[in-house]
């Protein structure tokens, strides 16, 4: 019996990243005036939108280059959350101090599309994760998991992507429990989802008012919004690469997110 | 003879992060008001430091929340030049339109930093590089050449890092004709480096002036400056993951650039 060549794990990754064994997916929304952002009743104040300056384009200016400034939200676009962002994390870490280690590893795919288009305002409850266990397995361990609503389709346009009325803002989201319990008896890294954030569209009426993020970010867990194209991905057997700008001080960052799949 | 379990490259790769097999080497800056940026000369205009603004903090304006807004030139920080930074690259790509797959691949590490550090205005020559290969083997087809300098050890002092008097900046960089051949006579996506432009400080002196951004971005291959800690990396073997924000219409993006490498 022969010894099998002595492939490491990344040049296997290189080799099926170049055969297309390997697929990247990209999960993240594009970043212009019109990315649909969080609009927060007064007295709240609200982030600035995504906005491009030109600074120079082949002129006096820069001869031979163009460049611009830009400026946004940290929450604006498809970004991550990190503790000091809640009032139940203010002690915790900033974005820039978010360890690598927790950013990148295995992610699994739930899939409330069904539930989310006949109900708008679906909380996702324990039973629901806990019958994904039972039919898919364990939670990933220091991993992700991605909630799938379908609300994706709504991400070039800010009305249908808020979905607010008189009554509020219609956006499916997580139950006070099952945030308590993905926070506090989960080893996940954390979560991401479809719509503008991680709670529900009228989650300040819920008790904790935002309990995914009060849980979440509480708990040293992290939270990943505005992600597209999670239909693509497999239930189990991504990896993702979660990429926030390390800002000192920031209470969130805008981030590529990649993941990686098994090729078809 | 029996089959080996059916490891997948991701299940494999997934396993490996858990147990510290790969590691995850951050190469970027972190990103505050005192992060080093370019400043040209008059007539050109330069692009705006980073700054964070307060918007809530656990205030009446957020009560459970903090936030900030948060502005910057485009090619501040760690960052990625886009072909539409350059007058040859004018009718390229933008940063968002750059594909991931070019952007996850194999990386290489090329280390420069013993004759950086006897002459600052080393430029590395298309021999140095061909020297490089019959040592270590190939350049990576759709990879990285990352090249180390030690000039992120000054990434935290602006003076240092742009090392400019009198008679200009004295950072090293590539020759003409090293920055033809690389765009022109290889397969490569791009090239890092530790400094914070692509070119040489003095390049501006070179012909065509910026050789590099020249060559490089009319070539649609692309460029990572300000790296940080290459010196962790191996010569061959790593997996860089590269993560521009996609601005549409950006001419570069500030980007979280993760190396995954085996472990010891
Ligand atoms: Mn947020
Ligand atoms: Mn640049």
């Amino acid at each position: 019996m022969t010894t099998p060549p002595a492939t490491t794990t990344l040049t296997q990754l290189a080799a099926g990243l170049a055969d297309q064994a390997v697929n990247i997916v990209d999960l993240t929304n594009t970043l212009s005036a019109s990315t649909p952002t969080l609009r927060l009743p007064e007295p709240f104040s609200n982030l600035d939108d995504f906005s491009l300056q030109n600074v120079a384009r082949f002129d006096e200016a820069g001869p031979m280059w163009a460049h611009n400034n830009f400026s946004q939200g940290e929450h604006v676009g498809t970004h991550i959350d990190a503790p000091i962002h809640w009032i139940s994390g203010r002690d915790g870490k900033d974005v820039a101090q978010i360890e690598p280690e927790r950013l990148v590893g295995p992610a699994v795919g739930l899939d409330f599309s069904t539930e989310s288009a006949q109900d708008p305002d679906f909380l996702i409850e324990v039973e629901h994760i806990q019958a994904w266990v039972a039919e898919h397995g364990p939670l990933p361990e220091n991993g992700w998991l991605l909630f799938r609503t379908g609300w994706d389709q709504y991400a070039h346009d800010q009305a249908a992507f808020l979905n607010a009325d008189a009554t509020g803002s219609h956006t499916p989201g997580f139950s006070a429990e099952c945030s308590r319990w993905l926070a506090e008896e989960t080893t996940i890294s954390g979560i991401g989802v479809e719509t503008v954030g991680i709670d529900q569209g009228n989650a300040a009426e819920l008790d904790p008012p935002f309990p995914m993020h009060y849980h979440l970010l509480g708990n040293d867990k992290y939270g990943i919004t505005s992600l597209q194209n999670l239909a693509k991905l497999p239930t189990r057997g991504a990896v993702i690469i979660v990429s926030p700008l390390p800002i000192v001080g920031g209470t969130a960052s805008p981030c590529r997110v990649f993941a990686l799949v098994e090729g078809a």
